[in-house]
């Protein structure tokens, strides 16, 4: 079956609101296995909605609209939709019973506009809204089916789930199951080629790239008769894959790296404890995000100032001096420092040149070190990153975590 | 003008990501006076997406597509537009010395597949990409223009600011000027209350109001035949808002709460030290995100554990077992400790419960303490925040700063 979105509404095109309908809805038509084609945003217009839907009902089997189910005169989607369709409307008694009950419970006088809420196209089906006075609409019609929910997620999402999941389950025969592959170590387009023949040959399953901050994601979508044939089918070809890229791969299950660091460091009773100066406490806090890190985070230190690398993290202010604040000599120095003072397995140091200003032609901005400190060994990473302020701190956080998840599978406690 | 957005990726179809750009873009273009009639995602397939842009082509002037520039195959939104113009793809040398040097310049080697994007189609306008590979590019064709943008957020927006911002306004007519009043200590709805009365009598200017995370911004847009006109009829706006709103707009200059905060204590020669716990290095990160902070900030400790909070800031163990480290007690503690320590004129301390775990009856998941140390005196505020992990961190982080806003204001120090 074929699907689209279309959501009406001119806030939408004025951006004032997040169109977080369409990827709510777009991501539970992929779990129902309904191939959605286009998203399409509209405004309240009734020429340029008539337009859209007609388009649609060439194109699409399945069309849902959201939004403009409300009792305002700029609320238009289901008279259009019923003029789209060659429907008259006419006044629901029940629909119409249900409006004045809603009021009457909640002690507020009905205004005459909503009335408008109980007219319904002929023959369609009324979908009930537990969180509004906006019933939803379903209409078959020439063998396609139209779908009109509310505009507000707290109403469209109910009555999505409610009325609409029953609805198309019993109107679908396929399942769709995806898994992703995590890597990290290397780029897009180098991950990319070295899987290319297999994303060529594949159709069922699909396999798709994401790049990410720091990160690459391999999506394999496979569609099936049941669950259990698509996770082999997965399976299969996430086999394939591995032949090539088994050693960027961190995880296909639905973690974060920073959670996948936090679980591998519970396990092997590790503690931490990281110094940051361009970073701030980007890196803790990635950290800290992960609910359960009290048992691996022991401390973190912003020293952001020379004077504070020296007094708290015993760096020595002549190596400050002859390499600068951002060396590997220092950054070295702060990791040993931090993982001393906190008396931890494990001592992550971040140092580096953010910008916007600061920047020389030996030491240009983006330039970062990280120093990981563990089992009496420190390991030294330097990189070149570019962008803004934001994105170098950004990027020279993630860098850290992949590094240590890096130092980790190089000491085997994976 | 009238434009429409064409946001392509599977990815968006699947409901893997939440489409920002539609918003940021069509947010902007209303900024700059251009109608945007139609938003559409279309996935990463060629004759559905010639489709979309055939008909873009049919009803629109200004046609902006975003995604599907990167190297791999399933990136076809460049070849694409291409092929529905007419127009042949040749390599231009200076986009493909770019990419040699973006590559050069990460001791990265560079993949084959990513000389792609160094193929242009002829006659485009490229728009140079400061935050990664995939340039931009502009083609003027048969009246009608085509903006082709890079996916990721953090590429599109400095390009369309950079680039297209200014070439849309040299293509029109209006002046179009925005000021933005910066709110906060006042909820929207609250906000709007207060200057219903204004807003619903203007059409020229416009004002939009917009809820941000603990803050409300009011857009003030006007369009006039001359800049210098519109910043006029802004004024006395803004005036008449401000007899209702002054003493919560803390800036209507194009900067951040963090960026005005870091200005006022650099300007009074103040200095700062920030403890966290809950927060693990958020509100840190976000003044060291200011450049120029390290005159302001002088350490930052992440005190997670009621062990460091004790060792590193004094905190008496007795008050923690007695309040528990979720307190006032504690957090006062921590921001006394954390200024003496850091011998600076302002400490902060946060202590709070991001959840999912550790919430009771009495201390619920979302509760959090923040204090704040000056001038002999300790501030203390107590929240009740709602949301995940994240969103509770994030909550807290950014009330740090507004509460150090207001501090600062009570001692007349703006």
């Amino acid at each position: 079956m074929i699907a689209e979105i279309i959501c009406v509404g001119t806030e939408l095109l004025l951006g004032d609101i997040l169109n977080t309908n369409a990827q709510y809805l777009s991501a539970r038509l992929a779990d129902l296995g309904v191939s959605l084609y286009y998203q399409t945003v509209v405004g309240d217009n009734e020429d340029r909605l008539i337009q859209t839907i007609n388009n649609a009902k060439e194109r699409s089997d399945l069309i849902i609209l959201s939004g403009g189910l409300g009792p305002t005169s700029d609320d238009i989607t289901k008279e259009t939709v019923a003029k789209a369709l060659n429907l008259p409307l006419s006044l629901n008694d029940d629909q119409a019973k249900k409006l004045e009950q809603f009021f009457l419970y909640r002690n507020i006088p009905m205004a005459n506009n909503n009335l408008k809420q109980a007219f319904m196209p002929d023959g369609a089906i009324i979908l009930d809204n537990n969180n509004g006075t906006a019933a939803g609409i379903l209409i078959e019609s020439s063998r396609k089916i139209f779908i009109i929910l509310p505009g507000p997620p707290n109403e469209l999402v109910p009555m999505f789930e409610e009325s609409v999941v029953p609805y198309l389950r019993r109107n679908s025969n396929d399942c769709i199951v995806s898994r992703t592959l995590k890597l990290i170590g290397i780029g897009e387009s180098s991950a990319a080629e070295l899987v290319q023949s297999i994303i060529d040959k594949q159709t069922n399953p699909s396999i798709a790239p994401y790049a990410k901050l720091s990160e690459v994601h391999f999506r394999i979508t496979a569609r099936s008769t049941s669950i259990e044939q698509a996770q082999h089918l997965i399976t299969a070809t996430e086999v394939e894959m591995r032949k090539q890229l088994d050693k960027y791969i961190y995880t296909t299950e639905e973690k974060e790296l920073e959670e996948i660091i936090v679980e591998i460091l519970s396990k092997n009773n590790n503690t931490i404890a990281i110094a940051e100066s361009c970073t701030g406490g980007l890196l803790s806090s990635t950290l800290i995000n992960c609910s359960g890190v009290s048992e691996v985070f022991k401390e973190g230190l912003i020293t952001y100032s020379n004077e504070s690398k020296v007094r708290e993290l015993g760096v020595d202010k002549n190596v400050i001096d002859l390499y600068g604040a951002v060396s590997k000599q220092v950054v070295e120095q702060m990791a040993i420092g931090i993982k001393n003072r906190a008396k931890t397995d494990i001592g992550i140091a971040i140092s580096g040149i953010a910008g916007p200003t600061g920047g020389t032609e030996e030491k240009p901005v983006g330039l970062v070190y990280i120093a990981i400190t563990y089992k009496n060994e420190t390991f030294i990473k330097k990189l070149q990153l570019s962008g803004n302020r934001m994105k170098i701190r950004t990027s020279a956080a993630k860098q850290g975590l992949v590094f240590l998840y890096q130092v980790l599978k190089e000491s085997d406690d994976l």
